[in-house]
């Protein structure tokens, strides 16, 4: 059987490669894989993979080389032996690491030749070719634009960020940081009404609309903050922190973690010693942009 | 000009109980107003309301008797000279606090015979009276119901919680600690991708979707906790403590605020330590759930 479809290599076939390679095969492009303990491939090689000899067998195969495995030193370790073979080729990883990490491999990768993108999966293995799945691309636009079509078949959520390879990591963080932020407001507050046997689906039957209200902000937010126009068309962070104040003696005196609420405030506290008390929310940004200690 | 609207007492004209009353009083509800500084009752009197002599004469004038002043020791201070001048009365207080204020506000009122709702206002001045404001109650449900009419003029999301008194007051600074979170998260997330020069904005239209995405999960989330079981179907605590050093990682290398996602992972480090590793993120609850020092 011949197909037009590009070659895909896939290297790393833990359990997030697996699903990427299954996706590629599942949709008709020939596809190469190798990973450091073979035995993972034999599912693939199943379905009609072509197990690889080698790295540099694998790299060789396909114009279009994904590798995902456990962290960048990783990446390096089975990459860096290769020598010139990846000219021509376009390389993308997919595995998660720091922005410096990925424009340090960019520039390793330039030194080689090789077109590089740097990705970031936000999604779990088994949501990997559906609509539910959201994978950042960052590097050369050429790159990404040469091979969008094939990417696109990991998720529906198939995003090129820019040229700047840290932006997926960035991004990814980033990301995280929000939904763990959200996960964690909500795990507060019902920790808190818990202890007036409120019960945490409760909780989440108010928590969750105003999470939709607060989220419907953010435009706003953003747009205040790319102007640095802090004022403020409702509430000060002086009123916020009086807020604050009782979220923390609430928590502290009804015996629940405190260490969140005390935080909130304390950013709180320091853009007031930095004269921010009557603007709005939005000049919490400069807290977040400095290490704590410093002042501007 | 009669009606048959139930007469309002409002005690406190600051920015709030001067929208409060205003409410009233366009509603066509016979409303007798009291406040220290007396000049503050100008622009509602030229409206139709009265002005009261004294705290009694406000509280004697109505059936329902609102007050919202700055803080629970103004609310004692004010009316615990009356004497019995509750009897057959609700007193609704609508002046922010903690739990334990509105429960021993309540003790108070009880041993005045007046019937006590404590509430709490989830929203700005200029939101009362209209779909945007949200405002809760808690106590008797008995005196809720007698009221509820007239209150829900206050707001559409006018709430009952229950008989427990100090429900408002946590339910307010749990959703206060919610809001927090959401604002916190994406500032975070902004100082973050800030550093690549990406804006603010273009952060909000891929932080906002994600946000939305989470919020979806609340509601199993409650459900996980109700059960008390953190068996996951996806990411365990140890995979999201992989991601979290990357997050602290990348705030630390990259010179911005690293505190939020330094207290992030260490509540995740605690769960791990609990034996929570393979668990759920479900799991937290039991470290948001008592003081950071506290083992179980
Ligand atoms: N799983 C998820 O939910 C998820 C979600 C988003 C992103 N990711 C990211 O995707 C990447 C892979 O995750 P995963 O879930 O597939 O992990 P995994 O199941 O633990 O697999 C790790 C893979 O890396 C390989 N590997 C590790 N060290 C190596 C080395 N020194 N040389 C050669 N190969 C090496 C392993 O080979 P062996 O089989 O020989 O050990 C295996 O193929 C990670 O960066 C992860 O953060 C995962
Ligand atoms: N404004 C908001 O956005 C908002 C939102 C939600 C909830 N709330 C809550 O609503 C309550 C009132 O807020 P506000 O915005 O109206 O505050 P405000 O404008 O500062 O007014 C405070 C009011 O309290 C009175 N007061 C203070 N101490 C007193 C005392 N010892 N004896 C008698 N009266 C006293 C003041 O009287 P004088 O005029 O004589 O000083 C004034 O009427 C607070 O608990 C606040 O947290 C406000």
């Amino acid at each position: 059987m011949t197909t037009n479809k590009t070659p895909v290599t896939v290297v790393g076939l833990g359990l997030m490669g697996q699903a990427l390679a299954g996706t590629f095969l599942r949709n008709g492009h020939p596809t190469t894989v190798w990973n450091r303990t073979a035995a993972k491939a034999d599912a693939l090689v199943a379905e009609g993979a072509r197990l690889a000899d080698s790295p540099a067998d694998a790299v060789t195969a396909s114009p279009l080389v994904i590798v995902c495995v456990s962290n960048y030193d990783a990446v390096r370790e089975l990459l860096d032996p290769l020598g010139e073979v990846f000219d021509g080729r376009v390389l993308v990883n997919l595995t998660s690491g720091t922005s410096e990490g990925a424009r340090q491999t960019a520039e390793w990768a330039a030194r080689r030749g090789g077109s590089y993108l740097d990705g970031a999966i936000m999604a779990l293995p088994t949501a990997i070719g559906t609509a539910e799945a959201t994978v950042f691309y960052s590097g050369p636009q050429s790159a990404f634009a040469q091979h969008e079509s094939t990417l696109r078949l990991l998720g529906a959520g198939t995003t090129y960020l820019g040229t700047d390879h840290g932006l997926s990591s960035l991004y990814d963080v980033a990301l995280l940081g929000v939904m763990w932020s959200v996960l964690n407001g909500f795990l507060q507050g019902a920790a808190l009404v818990g202890t007036a046997g409120v019960d945490a689906s409760t909780f989440a039957s108010i928590a969750g609309p105003l999470t939709g209200t607060v989220r419907d902000w953010l435009p706003d937010l953003g747009r205040q903050i790319d102007k640095g126009d802090y004022t403020t068309r409702d509430s000060t962070i002086d009123t916020h922190l009086g807020a604050m104040e009782h979220l923390v003696q609430e928590s502290e005196s009804l015996g629940i973690n405190a260490d969140l609420p005390r935080l909130v405030k304390a950013l709180a506290d320091r853009a007031v010693a930095d004269g921010h008390g009557g603007s709005d929310y939005a000049a919490m940004i400069e807290q977040f942009r400095r290490p704590a200690g410093n002042r501007p």
